[in-house]
Formats: C-alpha cells, structure tokens, sequence
C-alpha cells in the first residue's frame, strides 16, 4: 500500500476512534445525535477543514449519531474535500439557508434527542435549525475530549514546540537596536513559515519597553533601543497544532534591576507551579501556587492574568488554569505555564513554557 | 499640531460619522440603541480591533445609541486601546460572563427598544444577554452602509489592489515548473507582506492542472509539470482593507486549445458583464449578463458560482451578485467580477477584476 494512502487510512480511524469515545458521552447524556458546529472540535472529529475563512461563513458542521451513522454537512464548493474524507452516501450538500436544510434532514434522518453548541451557532442559525426538533445544549463535550491529547497529538505539538525554541534561539539574533517591533514580527513569522509551519497560531506579540505591560499589544513602528526589554509572546502552527512560548529579553549589556529581579520572580513562580503539576490537581490550586509566591513577595498586584490554558488545535483551549476554574488535571493534558509581572512604567516579563501533564507530574515540552 | 495626531482626529470624524448615518437608520426602525459584535462592523464604526482573535473570544462589542452617546464594551486586556478611541467615561470594561455584564450596563443606561445582531451573536451570549430588554434583531444595518465606500475607504482598496496587480505582473516568475503549489502560494505571500500588506485578505489559492476545477483549493506539494494551467486566486490586505483578484496563467509555452478557450469566454463574459454594470442594476441581473453569454456559446453548465461580491473590510461583504440577490447597485460600491469556467478532467479558468461602481457606471480599480 502506499505510504500516503496508509497515512490517509490512519488518520481516517483515529476520527472515527474520537467519534466513538464521543459516543460515550453522548449516551451519558442521552443525546442521540450532535451537531457539530464549532470549526476545531469539526475538524478534530472528522478532518474536515480546520478553520472558517469568515466569521459568517461555516465550511459545513458534522453531524454524530449514536447509531454510528454519521454525516458530514457542507456546500457544493467543499464536495471534493469532503469526499476524501467521509462516504458519499452520508455527504449532505445543501444549498441555500444551511439550517433549513439541516433541520430538513435531522427530522427525515435522526429521531430522538438532538444536542447542538449553544456557544457555536448565532441565533439566526437556532432560530431557523430548531423548528420542530428535540434539542438540547451540549457545550464542552467535544472540548472535554480534546483537552486530553492523542501520542499523534502530543508529537505534533512537539513539533510545533520544537520549531518555537529554534526561533527563541535565534530570537537575540533577530532583536537588534534599530529594528522596529513589526520587522521583528515578520522575521519571526518568516522563520516559522520557512522551517515548517503550516501559519503562525496567533498573531505575534513583540513589545518594547513599556509596550510589555500590554497584554494584546500589536507589533508597531516602535523602534528597539541600545538597552530596553522587549517581550517575545509567539506561536506557530505545525500539523495542525499550536505552540506557544514567551520570553522576555534584555536588548543591550546592562538590564535594569528592576528588569531583573522581575524575570527572577516570574521564573521562580514558573518552577514552582510546574513542580506542583500533576494529575488531580486543579487548574484553580496550579494558579494559586504562582499567586502564593508571588504574594509572598509582595508583587501580587502585578500578576493580572491566569497562568495558563490548554493548547492544541487552538491556541486557547481547555483547561484554562485561572482562579475560577474547577477541572482538574489529567495525564495527556498539554498546557501553557506563563507567569507574568507587569509595569506599566517600564514594561514587565513573562516567561511561557508548554506543559505535558504526565501519569506522575509534568514534562516541559 | 502634529502629523500623527492630526489623523488620529481624522480618523475620529470618519468613525463619528459613520455612526451618525446609522443613527438615521436606526431612527427609521425605531431602534434606541444598537449592539453591534460582528467584528468588521464594529471596527467600521469605532477603528476598535478588526479581528476576533479566536471564533470564541470577542474582543468586545459596541453600543451606538440614538443619544450619541455610544459605549465601547471590552475587557481589561484592551483597556489601552480602547482608552486611545473612546470617551473613557464610556468604556465599559466587563470582567466574568461579558453577556450578563452588559445586559446589567443597558438596563441602567439604555431605556427603549434594542437591536441586536442575530447573525453575529452565540445562543449562548442571546440567552444571557436578553433577560429584561425589549429587544430587536437588527441585521444587516451597518452591513448595508459598509456597501457603499467612502472616499477614504476606495483610497485604502486601491492601495491594496495596486499591490494586487504588481503581484500579477511578477506571478509568471513564481510559477515555474518544478515549484509546487505551496512553494509559490509562499513566495506571493512573502511579496505582499515585504511590499506594504499588513497581511492576507485570504487564504492563497494556487491550483494546477485539475485543482484548478476545485473552488476552494489549498495550495498542495503537487509541482508545476513543464505545460499546465494554473489559476492564481490571491489578495492581500493593505491599510485594514481587502483586494482580492484571480488569474489563469498557462505555465510553458503550448497552451491546449481548451484551456484557451475556455479563457477568452471567461473573458468576454467579465467584459459583458462590466459593461452593463452601473447604479439602479441589480446583483441578480449583472450575474445573468454573464450567464447568458455562457448559454449561448453552450457553457453555461460549467459556470457553478455567483459572479462576484462585495469587497472592502472583509473579502466577501455585500453586495452578492448571485441570481437569488435583490440588492441594487450604487455608486461607491466595489465588487468584484470573476465569472470561470470548470472542466475537473484538465482544470479550469477564472478571471477576476475588482470594480467600482461610478455615477454613470463603473471603473476598473
């Protein structure tokens, strides 16, 4: 057989082997069939298309049933991808309005309790989907399934993680006095896209000086200084799935102590949160275990955001390590560990690693 | 005054304006007050982030009041940037569910009836957000004033398509035989982002041979053979706005009769077509001038798609030249117009202009 059909045959039974642990929950829920409509959790049951090109514009949603006949909905323009993937006979092409259509044929095809993303379709698509069916919200159980990651999972994230510490190696290289944020994005974006990245996972974050207290700061025409910190927050996209990685460098040969003793901190909340990490722990207690160092410090006040969230197919996702969040860790969860302290004054420092939750603790990627 | 500042007034008045055109919308739907979170919208009403980071992650939404006092709804990470655009005394930042935050903030300060987005709100937001207020779906309102460009708008599109055409002089260069599909899909990518683009307007679409016929085809590691077609289906993003133009190249010297074929009705279908655009047309009719060329030269089952759409903010806006739409042409408009013609045994051949519709009727960007 050849290689790429073998490869296409594997890939095709790991959907079908994710399908059928959604099953499971399914029937604890006792939903007969789900409508999947979010792109990630689409693509994660079935390999069909990744990503909606417009926020208005869905590729097609998959439809999982108890009975194991499941269908895969789309428009005529996605009918040859979808064919590679899934058996003709349980291709749905619809034209015009798709929920209309898919209602039409939920009711011919599916009887019983249908589950849907109450937080994946607008409620256009409800208003017009729902009609005469028995619905239920069935957020998170495909989410659920993802937040624990496959051994061909974990090795595409290695990957990606891979290709992300050779940019960090390089990054030094790359931030030099003179350059502007933006040039320095688009270095980093061009070494990722011309070692192996498919795209980059988010947008790239290269924030100067005071630039760095800024959570969502865009690269701008800011230019580096002889001496200045600059934060490095980016991610690339390799098979599929996401890395992400943040480090804070010192440009020039004298960084401030203030500077300093902040990267210390971060760093030492980052050991020893992952130190704690282990299955049974909750995302909330790992969040605690950097918010207690750094209170002890007395620096809580400058720690504003949670510690970490999953990573995958998407750059955020399940479980998000914040005070608030009840779930707990498992092994075969990946997680990011990104520790932050920030002055609005001169900037601040995080430091990011992802995280392999093991059967017995945690391995940095 | 200084440059800078002096267009960040600028900008100020456009974005004032616009909302002060929807407020005359509103007023003839008896709306009070409008939210307004599809992102593209929200971003042509306050210069507030063009881009949701993930489907699932707003990164706020908009209040346009029939008052004029308008709110601007984030969270804490885009304080800043929100600080730079709005009133501060008008910026609501929300902390927990954003949904419930804001249905708090309306029912304080915002008495009457109010519109919403349906196409561009979850059930999940709808379900939170609606509890106590007189609500109205209100889709497709701002949508309607994006149609038309303004001066300011059609000066940032030509930027972008002027960057369009200089790639399409140098494609024959990057579409050498031995390539592959992704290798040149890179290679344009590059040349728009180190020529002025801030990014893509959309996914490449580089498609030898019988991908030509595939619609919605990704770039593959299928190489360019010594003779073939190749459709080139690229745009890129310049100053927030889109281009988006297609091309059908012959890669070698002896193109087939077919393929040639093919081409000069692709293109003489775009000529009719532009031809009889002007203001007062209607979409569906501009779609038919083409399909009616194709029916007499015996083709016209090879012509599977709309004729064109609206372009600016986003790739694919309003108006839709398809033969189900009622909208009619105005000047200020920019569509584009990209009749093709597809064979899946040898490929096929699209040809595509962005055009503005004139007072007398329509020009060529």
């Amino acid at each position: 057989m050849a290689h790429a059909m073998m490869e296409e045959l594997m890939e095709t039974c790991i959907y079908e082997a994710r399908r059928e642990r959604l099953r499971s929950l399914m029937r604890k829920r006792k939903i007969d069939a789900l409508l999947v409509s979010y792109a990630a959790n689409r693509f994660y049951l079935s390999g069909f298309e990744l990503h909606d090109v417009q926020l208005n514009e869905s590729a097609g949603r998959l439809i999982v049933t108890a009975s194991g006949k499941d269908w895969l909905c789309t428009d005529s323009r996605y009918l040859e991808t979808a064919r590679r993937l899934w058996e003709p006979e349980r291709i749905f092409i619809y034209q015009g309005e798709a929920s209309e259509r898919i209602n039409e044929l939920v009711k011919r095809e599916m009887p019983g309790c249908i589950g849907f993303e109450a937080r994946a379709v607008t409620l256009e698509f409800y208003e017009k989907f729902s009609p005469g069916l028995r619905l239920e919200q069935a957020d998170g159980l495909v989410e659920e399934l993802r937040a624990v990651k496959g051994e061909e999972e974990i090795a595409a994230i290695e990957a990606a993680v891979a290709l992300n510490h050779a940019l960090m190696k390089k990054a030094p290289d790359l931030l030099r006095p003179g350059r502007s944020e933006s040039e320095a994005a688009w270095d980093i974006e061009r070494f990722f896209r011309e070692n192996g990245a498919t795209e980059l996972a988010f947008p790239s974050i290269v924030a100067v000086g005071p630039n760095a207290a800024l959570p969502h700061h865009e690269p701008s025409q800011a230019k580096l200084p002889e001496e200045c910190p600059v934060l490095v927050d980016v991610g690339c996209r390799c098979q599929r799935y996401c890395a992400d990685q943040t480090r804070t460098f010192w440009v020039g040969e004298r960084p401030e102590a203030d500077f300093t003793r902040a990267l210390e901190r971060v760093k030492e909340a980052q050991k020893r949160a992952i130190t704690a990490l282990r299955p049974g722990l909750s995302s909330a207690e790992a969040y605690r275990v950097a918010l207690r160092y750094f209170e002890v410090e007395g620096v809580a006040e400058f720690f504003t955001h949670s510690l970490g969230h999953g990573v995958g197919l998407e750059t955020h996702e399940a479980p998000s390590l914040n005070p608030r969040s009840a779930a707990l860790l498992a092994p075969g969860m990946v997680v990011t560990v990104e520790p932050g302290l920030y002055y609005p004054q001169w900037g601040g420092a995080r430091w990011e690693y992802m995280v392999l939750i093991t059967p017995d603790g945690a391995r940095v990627l």
